[in-house]
């Protein structure tokens, strides 16, 4: 594996890119074919790459759905863990669903918004299913060539939306009925995530009036399942027995710290494909150096989370606590979510750190308001995901701190505002919580009729 | 994220795709040229496109076997959980071997069968070692140029070998001794998968004479796996307790629910591989556009096994239950692997549910049957992939339903009675069961020496 | 899945080659570009396709983190399995900032050596930060246009140096303080690592002197954490109560099998990434069959290591020891890294056989040495690294065995000494151990204050 050559090139480079371009005949022709085959790429070659680049982060992206699973099981009570698990293929099923359905066109209308206009700003997308191209399209038959193949990009987004909903499950574990979670979770990923996602990704009014800058999500996606969560966590109350009378609070430690660390390392591999593909295009010497460049900024984010988290909970507790470890990790991980492109290796790793240490103090923080968050979700996808938004004028000269803000708060009202009538709802009719034997019994026993360990 | 542009894009999109050709001086030259780069790709980048995505899906099929082991672990009880994780790791190595020194010659002759011939139909392949190409091959030194590496080839369809006895060791775990199991794997992944294989893939008397469909292997594959597992598990007889003399059954929950997900979600992400990259082609705008098709209606179809699993044991059991939304969603995922190309993203939602709805009514029958499917994977291999194989010309018009029958009769009768000589031969020389002291102290004690969870 | 056409390419697969080149006006423009677009793959795709090897290689190295996490979670005893994965998931985060703040371009200066010259041998790097090329380059912005994006190439590069760290904390489990562990995780990845990887990978003396072949690391990585491992398990001594006077040695199995065998599935598919995306080119045909070649050896190797341990063990012990089998796949995979291309398929199986035979020898001598290595790491990546870079002359030409050996010891007395003196300070400063009732307590307990199954 000896690699790079210790030459430094620099005209030769250029001499070497123009040699690559095909010669021509005629030099009219030459100039108009330079435009299309920029730098010795076809335009073809160019669709497939980037088609395959969101195929290759889908996948990556649908893995952090067992990601958030086994986190989740690691983190609650052995008598919850079945419920748990049920749950998070449940909801990501059920998203695959929604966002055919209804989610991909109200996310990305293509101009054809139901309230607003791309020129004064969408509020409101497009109403019906998802289409995919035909089989064995040509390039006249794409829906865009200069962009990618519909599959590709719908196979790639459905796990964004997927995503937003795993992140709810986790703050309100133990103590929530199957089926009204379930119905949230269809709204959630049907119409809430998409709506808003419309803003900014759809070219709605975030992203034409008001230059928000979210490369891939830690306010569209992270904060959003962060909002919804905590939504849920207000209406749901705490479980029972976790807040004592006199303010104490009663630990209630995970089940397996095993699944918890693999569920990290697997949301953490799985983030690779969030972020890097959210390039969406991989057809020239610039984009695949820029999605390499995400890669190593996504790496160098979570790795300074980790350490953050690691040197301060040994600072404070005198003790390394794993689950601030993991979660430093992944709070490190939302942070650069908004930015992983703009800044450098020593930048990332500091606005990663900045998310680890927004953990171990947020989750204390919880705790003294009486927010029962099971898994550090909300510290992890809400407040680190609104820091790793804040920060991106830092290294993104297009970005405008007041925009980010105002973008941060809009959608946080949205999202906030309309679960809370959504679990609202469900809570006058389906109800929200197990009885108290139920939750007193566990939910594996209650509800699934699955013990996760039954010999033990 | 923000992406595609608004507009449409048709003869603009034509006009940009003549633009990628090469310009050339000689008009003659340049007709020649057109037809081997067809639309921009030079056939080296269509030989690179090809082989990395088989190299892609076989790292995502090898992934699979992760997937059965912990799924197995999981379902199984915990005296006999370290037996189940060697076999998995075991029968994926003797796979390994066995496909390279007789299998993939007897799957892939190339023309040289055995027995038959192209044109009249081939029976059986040849007879030899697997040889890959050379080191640093050039374009006239590749088996086929216009196809992909031997390498990227072999490398992909060794890890369909193996999928096919993973799925044979779950049916038959906690009562069949190691040495028989591993030999008939042996045999299985030498012979009779190959063997089979060659009839429809290899360009046999499946495909040549019947004009048999199935993309990725609802029958090939899965079918197969399953109806060895159905043999072994007639002759090899229930795990003793299981059932009563009055006709009852006595459950025999799995050790830990969250093994068996993970499984799922490692299955379900491997899936992809195994369906996307059976189109063996990513170098045209078509290829990487039906890739895209593929992977985006095998997750709609897995998301539609487990919510119908979901629903009907919601309505029929008043629990939800998870082992059968896992399986729901394995199901859902065979039943679409016969053809994950045509359907759109509704009707793969259906076919996958279809094939969910399948396992939920056939796990209650088998216990009637007092067939003991210990991970339900009759069900979900078999049971669904002869459903996926039966629809395929629902959706695609070169299928004809009867030949579809046919082929699945063909494959069935001759699977389910060589692997039954096979176990028949092993039962009276080795002999298939362990004791009954064993079986009730334990196969990881009895046969393995090393217990799963020493310490619980 | 019908794949391969039957008919055999020669003279006509050529024609098609040379169709596939540009055709030109002029023939002496013609000759000029030929040079570049080297069989009709443009010096822009190669670049692009060489970068996404890199940055796919890397994914599936980072996983491997995950694997040697579950791996060690496995093998340890209950009472230390949350301190393993806090160590697992804290190195690899030291090991990302320790190789960008100095590793990487101690590991490769490009020319720019501290001690030494490319011409007469390098010997020490270049100190320095690790610097991206800018957002958004152009091939003559590109560091090496020629090679691929810098950022591919750190975040392939980073993932290695982790690995070496992950190695070792599997030999020092159960009795090492989680402080100087971490600070020799720095040391190790900061400088021991990349000064002794130069050697080789970034062109110095091992490389140019001795002509030494290292293809993916069975020296450069995986001997060295194994030397790194034995420098510390030598200082550290053994877990109390694991060697008895009389020579007897006390049992002390691991606490999960299946997290042991996931932690094995994880590292062979991570593996792929390792050596296959170490080939560092993909944009020529001969690249993309290489690495489909590396990938089915690489395949091939794992599964005659597991085989090998398999048929050993059941002959040794009488039963088939899940955990020989394990390190079995895994000594095998370590065993074919220094040369996954050039042996065919039958060749790569046996080296791979070799190494799991390696293991099962060398357990039992370690610990009639007294030697306390908990995983196991000292056989599969030191003894098995070894054997794996002797033989490479066997199918490497280029090879030499002579210089294999030298630059074997060279290596390992560098590692080895250095190790033992930073290990050796530790111990004087911070303490190598816990106390004794901590050790018996367990670490989980004493330092992380996170059991991992609280409720067990």
């Amino acid at each position: 594996m000896t690699h790079r050559t210790t030459k430094l090139l620099g005209t030769a480079a250029l001499a070497s890119l123009l040699l690559a371009l095909p010669a021509f005949g005629q030099e009219a022709a030459a100039e108009e074919v330079v435009e299309t085959v920029s730098e010795g790429v076809s335009a073809d070659v160019v669709f497939i790459l980037n088609s395959f680049l969101m195929i290759f982060g889908g996948v990556l992206v649908m893995w952090m759905a067992a990601g958030f699973a086994m986190l989740e099981a690691g983190l609650v009570r052995t008598k919850n863990v079945s419920m748990q698990l049920l749950k998070n293929i449940s909801l990501f099923s059920i998203a695959a669903i929604a966002y055919y359905i209804v989610g991909y066109n109200l996310m990305y209308p293509l101009g054809n918004w139901s309230i607003g206009a791309d020129e004064t700003g969408g509020f409101l997308g497009a109403f019906g299913i998802g289409i995919l191209e035909a089989v064995g399209i040509t390039a006249d038959g794409a829906d865009d060539f200069s962009y990618a193949a519909t599959s590709s990009d719908f196979f790639f987004q459905v796990m964004f939306c997927a995503t937003t909903a795993s992140i709810v499950s986790g703050t309100l574990a133990e103590r929530i009925k199957i089926l009204p979670f379930l119905i949230f979770t269809f709204v959630l990923t049907a119409f809430i995530y998409p709506i808003q996602a419309s803003w900014k990704w759809g070219g709605g009014f975030l992203d034409s009036q008001f230059g928000f800058l979210d490369f891939a999500g830690s306010t569209v996606v992270h904060s959003v399942g962060g909002w919804a969560a905590l939504a849920g966590a207000i209406l749901l109350g705490a479980r029972n027995g976790k807040y004592n009378a006199d303010g104490t609070v009663n630990a209630m430690p995970g089940s397996s710290m095993p699944l918890a660390t693999l569920g990290a390392f697997i949301l953490w591999m799985g983030w690779f494909g969030f972020n890097g593909a959210s390039q969406l295009a991989m057809g020239s010497v610039g984009d695949v150096a820029d999605v390499g460049r995400i890669m190593a900024n996504t790496n160098a984010a979570a790795a300074g989370g980790a350490v953050a988290a690691l040197i301060l909970t040994a600072i404070i507790y005198k003790k390394v606590d794993l689950t601030f470890v993991l979660n430093g990790a992944l709070a490190g991980l939302v942070s650069i979510t908004a930015e992983p492109l703009t800044p450098g290796l020593g930048t990332a790793s500091i606005i990663g750190a900045v998310g680890g240490v927004i953990v171990v103090f947020a989750v204390p923080l919880l705790d003294r308001l009486k927010i029962d968050d099971v898994v550090g979700a909300i510290p992890v996808h809400l407040l680190a995901g609104i820091w790793g938004t804040l920060i991106v004028p830092l290294t993104n000269p297009d970005g405008s701190y007041i925009n980010q803000l105002i973008s941060i708060v809009i959608v946080g009202i949205f999202v906030f505002v309309v679960s809370l009538v959504v679990w609202a709802i469900l809570k006058a009719t389906t109800g929200l919580r197990p009885s108290e034997d139920d939750e007193a019994l566990g939910l594996d026993k209650a509800e699934v009729g699955v013990e996760a360990y039954p010999e033990f």
